[in-house]
């Protein structure tokens, strides 16, 4: 029997089948308009309620701090935009060079309309230092956004620590009578496996995607702290206290919170599973492979992530191999892996082009089993042997390691 | 046994359950992401595919001329902002009073950011004249937005009519150097009724609403003509041609194609049936209940819009009665239900203040039958004269006539 093993859970994860179940009734049974002021509209309204609720408590935030939006993407720009867009001059955004390319093109597209931008180094693990942030911040600065946890991979950066600074550098800013820099962190990889705690985090704004955690697609939120200011870009109705217009899709945001649920019920036994698994991997390959980096942290790194560059190989056509015994996987963000340039995250580590090239994302999940990992173990290096045999490539370990420690880190402005 | 009678349609549809089975699969077996490389990835790529052609087909265009969003406002805000927004210099643009918030409350945004705009009147029946528009145009208009079929009224406006003007007057601008004026339709209650063809209505852009046409909430479209320039809302990893970006909902796309096909198919036959129904209940009330005044178009009407106003009745108060008994009915648009402004459609028509409040709208949709409107007939003049009886107004009919024809109908300019 064909084989079919899903290790590409930071793409897109399957809905959990609970998830399915809870957003049913919904479609055809109580569909009604939560706006109308009839009894079928009110059950709408308070289904929604009712998840603002559950997700507050989870994320610990007031429900009204919490808004349901079309997706990541459009929380990311939300926050962004929407924070940026409120100001009546023209001001400083920070951000890393390692974040999703929604943080990366909203930020560049306030940059066209005369903003400055500053893009944060990272060190070759992927983790950013307070003492950037520090140098980058300017009297105009008033937004950072930095990803909870990179969804290539898999490093966790210190947001915890960031927003505290912050928090006690906006006091001093309040009395120098200099703008609030707001904080947004990007926890769509994170919201899944690791605790988000919005008060612990000191973020001023934080997405959620429903997608990336076994909830429905076409469904994100954004928490903004009470007392935020944010334009809207939908505009209409009034939906969502005035800051995101539309009819409110009723059945994904049950089923958003019926994911947030699970994951919180579930998520401290899973990390521990999902770990365990990871560390066998990126074990396995680096004994059973030679000429391999792991990309991101050994440590600080989500408990499903696997990124390990392969010297020498291609990094599509591994996938291609990958695909026809049955194993999906990705080189690195879905999100661009349809173009042929390199990682970004990838090049940020400090990693030279070519063996940006080869890098392949493991990312476990759910459904994963151990006997998948051996099952793709067993396939691996015969594959990569393969590719090896006909690629004109031949790095040198030695010297790209090298050249990835000696890489030049700094802050770029535009 | 409780009677559970829908006569909301415009407000929201129930998803029919053919749609609800098309997305199935979509959820946690076919639930690639469409931008990955392998199979999985390539089967929601196939999916979306099939179904943008699908829907090319139906409303005559390109395929990739169609741009999936997360439901009519955002492709209105597509529309509105983003063609506006693609431009360097201030502009001017059009729409009418009797557009639903999404559209007026974007038109306005762009105001506040320095962009002229007038307001066209219309007739005592909803209805928009060309020679407004002809009378509106200015050398720096460049973007008119006219709703086909009004949401609240059901008046259906003479889109085709316009867009022939349009194109014709484009070209002599083209030679004078002048901004091509975009037109932009809102189809979202049109959409499951009348035929779509963005050939033979010559617009640039128009916006169909799942939510509206018994699909999935939370997704819609914007058919975006070839050529037409448009500054991207929301900002990533650039799907939807780098126009609106965030991973593909799939499901709810395959949701969308499914009911558009579902209601090009049906829409005929169903059209004539609730025409008969509407046509009948019209009739009905206005016999069995005396000072009322029928709103919007007589003949140019959606085939499953009945609104009527009432004197001497809160609409509000007349809604609670009917929910009571098992109907679900609105005093307008549901977007703006919750407020106790008297609706701006109804205003626009001319109405004095105290009879907009007094407006009660009946959809009709395809679960509509004959006895459900008996039903209703039997109890509404009852609910309304115990109404009446309350009621400190007393309005003169045919004083409210007469200052519904007498009033001022002229282009508002902020």
């Amino acid at each position: 029997m064909a084989k079919n093993i899903y290790l590409d859970y930071a793409s897109t994860t399957p809905a959990d089948k609970r998830v399915v179940a809870a957003m049913a009734p919904y479609w055809d049974k109580y569909y009604g308009n939560p706006s109308s002021l009839y009894r079928l509209g009110l059950k709408s309204q308070q289904a929604i309620a009712n998840s603002r609720h559950a997700i507050a408590k989870i994320i610990n935030c007031q429900p009204e701090e919490i808004v349901f939006t079309g997706g990541g993407t459009e929380s990311i720009n939300l926050a962004i935009k929407g924070s940026v867009l409120a100001k009546k001059e023209k001001i400083h955004i920070i951000t890393s060079m390692i974040e999703h390319p929604a943080v990366l093109n909203a930020c560049s597209r306030l940059n066209s309309l005369g903003h400055e931008l500053s893009f944060l180094p990272v060190d070759q693990y992927g983790l950013i230092n307070l003492k950037d942030i520090q140098a980058a911040i300017q009297d105009n600065t008033a937004l950072l956004s930095i990803i909870m946890a990179n969804n290539e991979i898999g490093t966790i950066e210190p947001i915890a620590e960031i927003g505290a600074y912050l928090a006690k550098l906006n006091k001093q800013r309040e009395k120098q009578d200099l703008s609030k820099i707001y904080f947004h962190s990007d926890a769509c990889q994170a919201a899944g496996l690791l605790p988000i705690d919005v008060q612990k985090l000191h973020v001023d704004m934080l997405t959620i995607n429903g997608g990336k955690i076994y909830g429905p697609k076409g469904i994100g939120l954004l928490y903004i702290k009470k007392g935020t200011l944010i334009t809207p870009l939908i505009d209409g109705g009034g939906q969502e206290n005035n800051r995101r217009s539309g009819t409110e899709n009723v059945p994904a945001i049950v089923g958003l919170a019926k994911a947030l649920e699970l994951a919180d019920k579930e998520k401290n036994k899973e990390a521990k599973r999902l770990a365990g698994l990871r560390d066998w991997l990126i074990k396995e390959i680096s004994q059973k492979i030679d000429k391999t980096i792991l990309n991101g942290h050994p440590e600080k790194r989500l408990p499903n992530n696997v990124n390990i560059s392969i010297m020498d190989i291609e990094g599509e056509a591994l996938l291609l191999y990958l695909d026809e015994i049955g194993i999906q996987a990705s080189t690195g963000s879905a999100c661009t892996s349809n173009s042929l340039e390199p990682s970004h995250v990838i090049r940020a580590l400090g990693c030279p082009y070519e063996m940006a090239h080869g890098s392949l994302r493991l990312t476990l999940g759910k459904y994963t089993r151990k006997e998948d990992l051996k099952y793709l173990m067993k396939h691996l290096p015969v594959i990569v042997k393969k590719l090896r045999q006909v690629s004109p490539v031949k790095v040198n370990l030695k010297k790209v390691k090298e050249s990835i420690a000696k890489a030049e880190r700094k802050i770029i402005k535009v």
